[in-house]
């Protein structure tokens, strides 16, 4: 099925707005899930909503949730999501972060009592389009083990970074090589996984997907990218009244109780320290002088960070977005129970 | 040659002095230089004080230099370091975002016209030490590649990233795989380097030191690594006004002109989201599922960040600091050209 980005918005909101959404909850989560397709990060796009209806059913997402600003600075906040969509809560946290960041130069939020939130680099975006520079990192279900360890136990823990430059530069990554679900596909496909994707329970990397599911997903870079999930997993856990390791749940399959994650943002304003047209003007130096330089033979061009991902946006907005046969079935199952018919939208 | 801690500092505060160096310069150059040693980053110790002093008597490093505050919000602080002492200068600049983190919650400082500073870590503990979160990160001459690229354009980029918690969590790591400085060791010794270190001027993986230092550093984890670079590049350099990229001249020997690196930093209050009990309670309680975890078979400890270096920091504190005999003769004949004689420190 080819779906245009605002057919995929609309079924999902009609959706969730059939399970008691508000317009706003409804809204802010087609939003970043359709912008999760459009960008290719299908694991994180439509892919997801039958989680999140299941969970809605359940009660383990609440709709029409009540968010609170809990504990606050000039400069600082943090939020009880109470249970909601987290594309909602995590949308006004980050505004409440920039709102703040406008006036104070820095700003931190955290939240907790949230669900997941799709792509982590849609709220850095939101900064971006204010001139400012956004950080989000979240947690995860514990799936990636330790350096030297062969239980999972560091969350996947998405880390954005984004920067209001012309053009705009956007990190947006995982701290696991791959993904879980590029392994649910592999082993659908009957395929095998390169050898650096995942340990089997007994420690040994494996081509394996069945037994990389069974294992632990391995941390990109080694050691150094085992550090960086373990410091994002305090900062986006037991800093913001989140669990950490074991004690995440909740963001793969809705659990007994509610998820348990957490996630932290800080947005900069530049201008409190350099004039707009410096940052900018130095910044698309770097940034040319990268575009220009010298390829690997057979590399066609070089991309800075969120380049990839902007190609495929544009791509998909003029063709449109291909959601898999699976997701799509499921889907319109799950809509003629509510008494949707996906084909009339 | 072994050095203890204090006798390794008081040679290079001595030595500092006798160039210019306020007592207050000398005293911080001295502590982050030995504390790196301390830690086993041999190549942010009493290695680089050769050079520091180079860059003295050149005049390309200043002593007693004007450290001022140039733009500043409650929460945010711009820092024109006088071209002084990076170790000094950045100090100060932690100390600041310390102050403001402390009444605001979070802060985030800048600085420029400053110079090489040792291990980041050191600047994270500082706040570590406060109770609080620290974020640090810095730039360095162009040395690792783009993704794709074969030319050397991206600093190593130091980032660290410490918290307050029991016992201690502190990342600190170049985005490079390797450090330069273990390639030039490799073509000392005439050994091979693994083949994921470096690149050669064509841009084929080398195993041969001397073509990966003609051709550039490779990022590590791949593209993930390099866009990590590439936004700390852009953190530490135009958002704080210094350089990027080619432009970042005079971290590896002194330059025509002045430095042209930029550093940034966060400090982040806990208190402001948790109750501190609350927040180590839970980091200790993560901390000892990682550390409890099963084993991959052969490995006899999983380690937390920092921990490595925090056991090699005890270890030389009671045992010394071993000093090459290359740095130590080279620091020798300096310091007989100022008149000092190491022997009798």
């Amino acid at each position: 099925m080819i779906l245009t980005f605002d057919r995929e918005k609309t079924i999902i909101r009609t959706l969730l707005q059939k399970l008691g959404a508000s317009g706003e909850e409804a809204n802010a989560t087609a939003e970043v899930l359709a912008e999760g397709d459009l960008r290719g990060f299908a694991s994180h796009g439509l892919l997801r909503l039958p989680y999140i209806l299941r969970a809605l059913k359940r009660g383990t997402i609440a709709v029409k949730a009540e968010v609170k600003v809990v504990r606050e600075t000039p400069a600082t906040g943090l939020i009880n999501g109470g249970h909601g969509l987290g594309h909602y809560v995590v949308t006004r946290a980050m505004r409440l972060a920039i709102e703040k960041a406008k006036q104070q130069g820095v700003a931190a939020v955290g939240v907790y009592n949230s669900n997941h939130f799709g792509i982590a680099g849609y709220y850095a975006e939101l900064a971006m389009r204010e001139g400012l520079i956004g950080i989000v990192t979240t947690t995860t279900d514990a799936l990636v083990h330790p350096w030297g360890g062969v239980e999972p136990l560091l969350g996947t823990n998405a880390l954005a970074i984004g920067l209001p430059t012309e053009p705009p530069v956007l990190l947006d990554m995982a701290m696991s090589v791959a993904a879980r679900g590029k392994l649910v596909k592999a082993m659908k496909e009957g395929k095998p996984i390169p050898e650096n994707w995942a340990i089997d329970s007994g420690g040994k990397p494996t081509t394996d997907p069945a037994k990389g599911l069974e294992g632990a997903l391995s941390p990109f870079g080694g050691p150094k990218g085992y550090a960086l999930a373990f410091v994002l997993e305090l900062l986006a856990g037991p800093l913001v009244h989140a669990a950490a390791g074991k004690e995440v749940k909740g963001t793969l399959e809705p659990v007994e109780g509610f998820c348990t994650k957490g996630d932290f943002m800080i947005a900069i304003d530049p201008k409190a320290f350099v004039a707009q047209e410096e940052f900018r003007a130095r910044a698309r130096e770097f940034i040319e002088q990268v575009k220009s330089s010298q390829k690997v033979p057979g590399v066609g061009e070089i991309m800075v960070p969120g380049e990839p991902e902007q190609k495929t946006r544009e791509r998909r907005l003029r063709e449109g977005i291909p959601i898999s046969d699976e997701v799509w079935i499921e889907l319109e199952q799950i809509a003629k129970e509510l008494g949707v018919d996906l084909k009339s939208m």
